[in-house]
């Protein structure tokens, strides 16, 4: 079971395919867009678009994960962030991939253990699970943190 | 001059085409899309998405003119309408169309000729711009009145 896991931001938006297999956890690729910060916002949702599109259409997931909204932050960046998410649900929708939305809180819980963790605390353990030999990008990091999240899930389910 | 109008809602979409020529303003179309209300987010993104390729597709506008998100709602229908709004803008883009942004002040003084207008008073005044039969539902008026603001800007621009 692939799943692509993506953390959607105002700046950059963070994305990784892990492959669940019997319970355990593998990592295929991890990486983060970044459109110039000068971008306009169109060109920023096509860039988005385009870079997921080709993630998508090289690893093909059957699952795509995503972070809910964080309601603490800034109105103006959560915005900027829900256009981002709006094309990120449109295109797995697009190609006909489930996609899935956790909390923060669920994901930190899944990964780190408990739901306070701090981005670091994530970086370092998803660098364990997947044994990675250099820290993941926090953004990328907290990718793979919820693909994780959505793998445990499946485990519940499955249980 | 074929400009396409869009109102972007949490609930409804409103759209509107019309044709600017020698600073006559002709109304061609207009609609909304409304998603059955338990219908999942996934699923208001791709039917919003079709539905306006399909009026892009059939009337080739050259520009696309959408209100700006409006600071004063509820922070949660901010959420989704900014959703909305990216797949609109990404739909534009992808079909290498420009967007233009105004704000509800912006639009209202175009069409009524003062920024606090009531709906029903835009509803009114898109009816008789255009000389149509009946009252045209209150986002597609919305959607014709943003429409008719771009057309002024052009207006003024070439000047």
């Amino acid at each position: 079971m692939l799943i692509l896991g993506i953390d959607p931001g105002s700046h950059i938006t963070g994305y990784g395919v892990i492959d669940k297999k019997d319970n355990y956890l593998r990592h295929i690729i991890h990486g983060e867009i970044k459109p110039r910060k000068d971008s306009l916002l169109s060109t920023v949702l096509s860039s988005i678009y385009q870079h997921l599109s080709e993630v998508i259409i090289e690893n093909s997931p059957q699952a795509i994960a995503l972070e809910n909204i964080f309601y603490g932050k800034n109105v103006r960046s959560l915005i900027k962030q829900a256009h981002v998410r709006g094309v990120i649900i449109f295109a797995g929708a697009d190609k006909g991939i489930p996609v899935f939305e956790y909390s923060p809180l669920e994901v930190k819980k899944a990964v780190v253990g408990y739901g306070r963790a701090e981005k670091r605390q994530v970086q370092i353990m998803v660098k364990a699970i997947f044994k990675l030999p250099v820290l993941p990008p926090a953004d990328a990091a907290d990718a793979l943190a919820v693909a994780i999240c959505h793998a445990n899930f499946l485990k519940e389910q499955s249980v």
